[in-house]
């Protein structure tokens, strides 16, 4: 096995820039995809992205930097996708290149629309990517502390163990810390989910609900998750390691968080229109509310906080009484 | 039994005079106790609690304040103290009405530090309150929304269930939901511990960590306090229910938490002794901290949070250095 493979970051995001800073302290040299040319020449010329964690300094030799997918995917032997879920089928349209005997790795939150998949099914079933080629990379991670160098964990799931490893390996630092971990599925429905939970508590805070209530509100989101993560793919793990509960935290708890963003304006009275309108960047957890909600359509878990969210962004269900309702079924 | 009891409320701080409130949205009459006597004059005339929870009005008729701690157990069936872990065994001193046949409720955080014993072992084996007649009351809850009647959840254990009701019926109100639980020792030793972790994130914070690592420590602070309770209490309790899970968030994340922020005072420098001496209020942590570390030195759970925490309260140790180590520790 490849123990020095070269790395490609699909996306020009903010957590794709956090990636791309991690991968650059480890190796030589990364391919860099992004759609905006003119970020691209920013980055060229200026060493900094301009639309995303701006304060991060590139040295500029270590980029190869490109706006043709097949150019990136050509040159790399681990493929890390950090894009919106909703542009992902979109943007592999334009793959020509094999993807035969690559690693895929996703730090994808989310849920591809067009399939109702997950990355890693959308990927194994679309682009027969075997699991053990295939790994999730997840927080609890915000990007913006990553631009600052403030100690950070993330979890690599991965068929295979060793990969997880290699990928681990190349993303440490002295402000990074990585584990493994065996739980693919598990861990990209537990990034997908958190998204719905922390709009419901971005609905909560817009409604006028404390601290105390966001407290709860973390406690039942939790067990929620547990029960239809369980349903979903069985097997032993511990919810409150930081993949999950973790996970969970610093996105239910950060007010910079999207969606927190998105869910704050509908309580405060925004049409569901009228906030996605209002928000320059996409909420994960807007589509993912609508998958959820669907897959669980079939396994029945109990999910009182995605039904409330779902009858309000889909239902259109006021916000007010759905949440007083969800407040009883809470304990 | 009698399903209409009298209550008293004994202490005069922040969460004495939210459950003063709580019981007065329920019930004709309640007796308080509180050692000041400008306080109780002050209500007597103003109406208002003129140094907690100020903006609370009450209407004094249903209010018997009295500063002598006989006088308000004599009245009441249901004995609710509310009083720091650090004064109990002092102001039960002065105690000489028999507490036979009353019912003791705890809203104390913490352990009495002169018997080393939480508060329901301490009633239980200094005063033979046998613990069907021993409760619990536990948040998530701060005092301060209880005040802006924020919706709020309180769990309510207590040895006999129809107690608990009891007790629970009559905090009960639009703003507060109550649940009831059969384990007193779990929920007191959560609630003490959670103190322990919320000096941990105050030091954290102070030390210039971030979101991603609070929402990393509390993913291991409610592991750890999940071996911790298991060892000390084996019972079949879910660790992530509100009162455990729900109230370490409401503290390891309250900007206001005495706890949080006595230990942001030791991570920006100060010295235990400098950092109490500028508190005003007592961070039962403190207390719980040296309590937490003896305890499990039987119990021998794996706590390297409360640990650290201990060795720089207690060992003088370097907040930096211990938390360096401990972050390699945490996963």
């Amino acid at each position: 096995m490849n123990e020095h493979p070269k790395f490609a970051v699909i996306g020009g995001g903010s957590w794709a820039t956090a990636i791309a800073k991690m991968l650059c302290d480890n190796v030589d040299e990364i391919a860099w995809y992004m759609r905006n040319t003119y970020a691209i020449e920013h980055i060229k010329l200026q060493k900094h992205n301009p639309n995303y964690l701006s304060s991060v300094e590139f040295d500029t030799k270590q980029l190869k930097l490109t706006n043709d997918i097949n150019e990136a995917v050509a040159y790399a032997d681990y493929i890390i996708f950090v894009i919106p879920s909703a542009f992902l089928a979109t943007e592999l349209k334009d793959l020509t290149e094999s993807l035969e005997g690559k690693v895929i790795f996703s730090a994808i939150k989310g849920i591809v629309p067009e399939t109702s998949l997950i990355v890693g099914e959308h990927f194994h079933q679309k682009f027969n990517i075997p699991y053990e080629n295939f790994g999730v990379i997840t927080g609890p991670c915000h990007a913006e502390e990553v631009a600052l160098e403030r100690l950070s964990y993330l979890t690599i799931a991965c068929g295979d163990d060793k990969k997880a490893k290699i990928m681990g390996k190349h993303l440490n630092s002295h402000y990074i810390n990585t584990k493994i971990s065996d739980d693919i599925v598990g861990t990209e429905y537990a990034a997908m989910l958190k998204n719905i939970y922390a709009i419901a508590a971005g609905i909560a805070h817009g409604l006028g609900y404390g601290d105390n209530f966001q407290a709860l509100l973390m406690s039942n989101a939790i067990r929620e998750m547990k029960k239809f993560i369980r349903k979903v793919h069985k097997m032993k793990r511990n919810i409150n390691n930081s993949a999950y509960l973790g996970d969970l935290l610093v996105t239910g708890y950060s007010t910079f968080s999207r969606n927190r963003m998105f869910g704050n304006m509908i309580g405060k009275g925004y049409t569901v229109k009228s906030a996605m309108m209002e928000m320059s960047m996409v909420a994960e957890g807007y589509y993912a509310t609508k998958s959820a909600y669907t897959i669980n359509q079939e396994h029945k878990a109990k999910t009182p906080i995605i039904d409330a969210v779902y009858s309000i962004l889909y239902d259109g269900k006021d916000a007010k009484n759905v949440f007083k309702k969800l407040t009883e079924k809470l304990d």
